[in-house]
């Protein structure tokens, strides 16, 4: 038997661990560490921080745990996806395939079951695919046994609110989560005051009429090369696809996030 | 000079506390804890039992801080809003009540200025007004120079989802997150494939067509009397709604939340 947990790990600062998050890591006997190839070498390099800061004495406050207690951490390289297919197909490929390296990497390390975690960007319950990927681990050949349990993290938006010191909502009104494409397809969501914004290859707002929208925008967020910028959309979305291009350029990757309202809060 | 921080401190499991939570908390010199009046006394007393557990050793591994560095806990009560007027002109009138009890207090306890700290439910930036109170205190008579900082915690849906194990969106679909109020007033709202639904008196999903419709609900989330419900809407609706009553009965108070899809995950 299987016991995996997602936990879900903030998006750069080390800090937005929860001691929840602390211990599921530290009560692990394997944690697996996808290498991803996206030239995001800084991500794979802030998962292994983490896990030797978390691990070690000084930010969970344990005593260090000696060699034999110490999970095992081990890195593999997660399949590629297919972008030339159907978007839905190529993803369901993608999660079967991926799927089927956890069970082999469980396999291997813990044919007699145990305790695995993975390190999830942010929150598991956003944007995100390991909770899909860990329900077919019963699947087909796979055949697994396996008990998933969710450790909440902080999510991107959160660091994004958080930084630029707003709520999410306006008093008492909806918001909508959505993403790039989406906005880009079908605009302002109807019933929603304010829209946040994940997944948006850039400028997905440029598609909406500029006047009377706020924008508060964020990029690395929890990072040391964070970068926020936030106003009237009409005066600063230029701007920040300027800024956006030149950090993309000088770090090779991005990530970036933001909140549209139709009024400053 | 003032330094304010509203640490999101989850909705009730310590664990869920950030380390930058427990930083934060840490340093601060004065610590502000609101008694509110609803009969929700539980809620007090989870906070003043973070307090201890999260200023003393255990859960934070810090040393122990002496008296002299640890923070001054006083409890203030919360003016009560009036319920007679408008809604948008009384939550007004209550903010600005609000933020005179705060600026009284930092005057009594931080004359010459310091590190304040609030505890928020869950995490600022979700329904919650602190941020807006806190943008008060430089208006008017308060004439406060305060520099507020926000320390995300984990959301009450947050908690819905793992404990549920799902994401809070369907793959590449948008999410909505809204009020009881406003789900019984416009009904679905049109661009969602999800829906988050808070500050529910109770049954506000009855306003929909059940048919078609999955529901995961729980209340009291990440505490001991956690309850958890789900299924299709047409089957399980009724059930939440007695669980919901009976639970109410028996501890005088609920806070629920849950997420609507348009099927099963
Ligand atoms: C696949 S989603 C994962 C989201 C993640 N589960 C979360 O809770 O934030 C990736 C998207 O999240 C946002 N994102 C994640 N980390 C970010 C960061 N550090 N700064 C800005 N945006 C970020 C971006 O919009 C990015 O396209
Ligand atoms: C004023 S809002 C505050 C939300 C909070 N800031 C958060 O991040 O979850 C209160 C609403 O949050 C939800 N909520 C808060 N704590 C909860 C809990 N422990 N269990 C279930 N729902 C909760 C309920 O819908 C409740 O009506």
């Amino acid at each position: 038997m299987i016991q995996l947990s997602l936990i879900g790990i903030g998006t750069g600062n080390p800090d937005h661990v929860t001691l929840a998050g602390v211990k599921a890591l530290q009560a692990a006997d394997l944690i697996l560490l996808p290498r991803k190839g996206e030239g995001k070498s800084d991500l794979v390099d802030l998962r292994r921080l983490l896990c030797r800061e978390l691990l070690g004495r000084e930010a969970s406050g344990r005593e260090s745990l000696n060699d034999m207690q110490r999970p095992r951490v081990v890195e593999f390289d997660l399949p590629e996806r297919d972008n030339n297919t159907d978007y839905l197909a190529a993803v369901d490929d993608w999660h079967a395939a991926i799927a089927d390296v956890w069970g082999e990497l469980m396999g291997t390390w813990l044919p007699r079951g145990g305790r695995v975690a993975m390190l999830i960007w942010g929150d598991p319950s956003l944007y995100d695919s390991s909770l899909r990927i860990a329900g077919r681990l019963g699947e087909g050949g796979r055949q697994r046994q396996v008990e998933v349990k969710v450790v909440p993290g902080i999510t991107s938006l959160q660091v994004l609110t958080a930084e630029h010191r707003i709520p999410l909502n306006a008093l008492a009104e909806p918001v909508q989560i959505t993403t790039g494409r989406r906005l880009r397809e079908r605009g302002w969501p109807t019933d929603a005051a304010s829209v946040a914004v994940m997944l948006d290859r850039g400028g997905a707002f440029e598609t909406l009429p500029s006047e009377g929208i706020h924008i508060w925008w964020g990029a690395y967020l929890g990072m040391d090369k964070q970068c926020l910028i936030q106003g009237p959309l009409s005066e600063v979305g230029a701007a920040i696809l300027q800024q956006r291009a030149a950090l993309r350029e000088q770090h090779g990757w991005i990530m970036d996030t933001y909140l549209l309202a139709r009024r400053s809060y």
